[in-house]
């Protein structure tokens, strides 16, 4: 089982693939797709898109997790943001591979134990959790926190496909 | 010149086509893709996607033209309908064509000459401006309002597109 971790904006959209067997994680691949504001919006979703594509086609995940997002303090942030994820939450569907969606909270608690750690915190769980894993930065390895969630989640998960 | 003006939201995104020759505008075609709830996000998205690939593949427009749009007082909405953005402001790109963004009030101003128009006038100018033109409904009538705005305003626009 290849689990893809999502953490998407739209400047720098995290990404991070881990496979498990049985209770066993290993860590894959991480990255980050990185895009200029100078590109204008429409340019930016087009790399974010061909990217993720490149990902996905490369490592070839069973399925896909991604954090829910609230609103943010800045609203032009957030609405930037959810242009972001809306292409990002397109992508698994046109692989027809599964989307899972976590609060931020619950995936802090499913690496840390805790659901008010700090990303440093939440980081070091990830290095430990994946040995031999230097994540690239910390959307990718937010990314791959995400995708740990969903490792120990997914059993109990049911049926909440994004 | 053939433009494509979209009106997206994650329940009924409206599209409309019209054909420019110098100051005459002409009907083309007119739509919307509905997308229901129970499919979740991931699969409503992927609904827009398939069918506005088949409307610019089908009419091949050489530019689109969208309302900008602000934080709507309910967030969530407002968040849904940014991820249906980011898909609609996606596929220009995907197919290289220019994409545009007018206010709102911008919209209504080109249609009726007052940027405080309702809804009805505007409809009615559409329906004035494109002969033979019975719009499918509010939405794609108000995707048609954008594809006006954009042949009106397009030479003075300069270079702002998204």
């Amino acid at each position: 089982m290849r689990i893809l971790g999502l953490d998407p904006s739209i400047s720098s959209t995290g990404w991070g693939i881990i496979d498990v067997n049985g209770n066993r994680l290993s860590y894959v691949a991480d990255g980050f797709i990185a895009t200029k504001a100078k590109d204008g919006l429409s340019q930016r979703l087009h790399t974010i898109f061909n990217e993720l594509t490149k990902v996905i086609e490369t490592y070839k995940p069973d399925e896909a997790s991604i954090e829910i997002t609230f609103l943010n303090e800045n609203p032009e942030t957030s609405l930037k943001l959810s242009m972001a994820r809306g292409v990002v939450f397109l992508m698994p569907a046109l692989y027809n591979i599964p989307l899972y969606e976590y609060e931020p909270n619950k995936i802090k608690k499913a690496l840390t134990g805790v659901g008010r750690a700090d990303k440093k915190q939440v980081e070091t769980m990830v290095k430990i959790l994946l040995p031999g894993c230097a994540p690239k930065n910390n959307d990718s390895s937010d990314a791959l926190a995400i995708a740990i969630t969903h490792s120990n989640l997914r059993a109990s998960f049911g049926n909440h496909a994004a």
